[in-house]
């Protein structure tokens, strides 16, 4: 019970954090996301946190850590969920996850990396701007 | 950190199980999941127990309950990700697990519960076979 489930959704990769992690799991993690980014070519991976409570450093490290190696791989990462006192403390501990995109629910988070890898698909698609 | 998140995705919810369940946090989540089924009207409640090595047989009846009480509430449920240990456990514990479909991953869950419930989406929708 020491690894965490990588779901994949289509062209996505979902991954639920429900428990304090310890190094083992997050690096069992990292290795299992990126395997999975590598096996089925998934251009976005949904972190839902929302099972989280509090957050420290490790943890704040991990998902930046985790972002950077998605995005290296051409994965855009958002993290779903993020609870008000998670939020403060991570900008507390300095922690503003740069490259990761954050939404309020796993839905709200499907949409956004729909409307980032897909923007011909409903609108004009005017938005070029990528980070 | 004793709740399991219940994730809403379109008209389905999806629940990842990844601690072996207590008491308490079964009961939460049965509230959880029913409350949720109720506010979004969800048609389908997916259960990703992929992370379990194994099951006892609490789990195995708090499975098929709530089964049970989602079917009443007209909501579809599919146990996804079960590893053979715990299929072969759920069978020798007599816990078969009625009126519960099964799929090998969540997209197969996904889709079998769209074939299910949208029957004339794409093929001549000729099943008329529920239970």
């Amino acid at each position: 019970m020491d690894r965490i489930p990588v779901l994949k959704m289509g062209a996505f990769l979902l991954v639920t954090i429900q428990v304090d992690m310890q190094d083992r799991q997050a690096m069992t993690l990292q290795d299992d996301l990126t395997h999975m980014v590598n096996a089925h070519q998934s251009r976005g991976v949904l972190i839902d946190i929302s099972a989280l409570d509090m957050v420290d450093s490790f943890m704040g490290r991990m998902l930046a850590t985790i972002a950077s190696i998605t995005s290296i791989m051409d994965a855009q990462t958002v993290v779903v969920g993020m609870q008000p006192a998670v939020a403060i403390t991570l900008v507390e501990l300095g922690l503003s996850l740069p490259g990761v995109l954050t939404a309020l629910n796993v839905e709200k988070g499907m949409e956004l990396l729909r409307s980032r890898l897909v923007p011909s698909h409903d609108d004009s698609g005017d938005d070029d701007a990528d980070d």
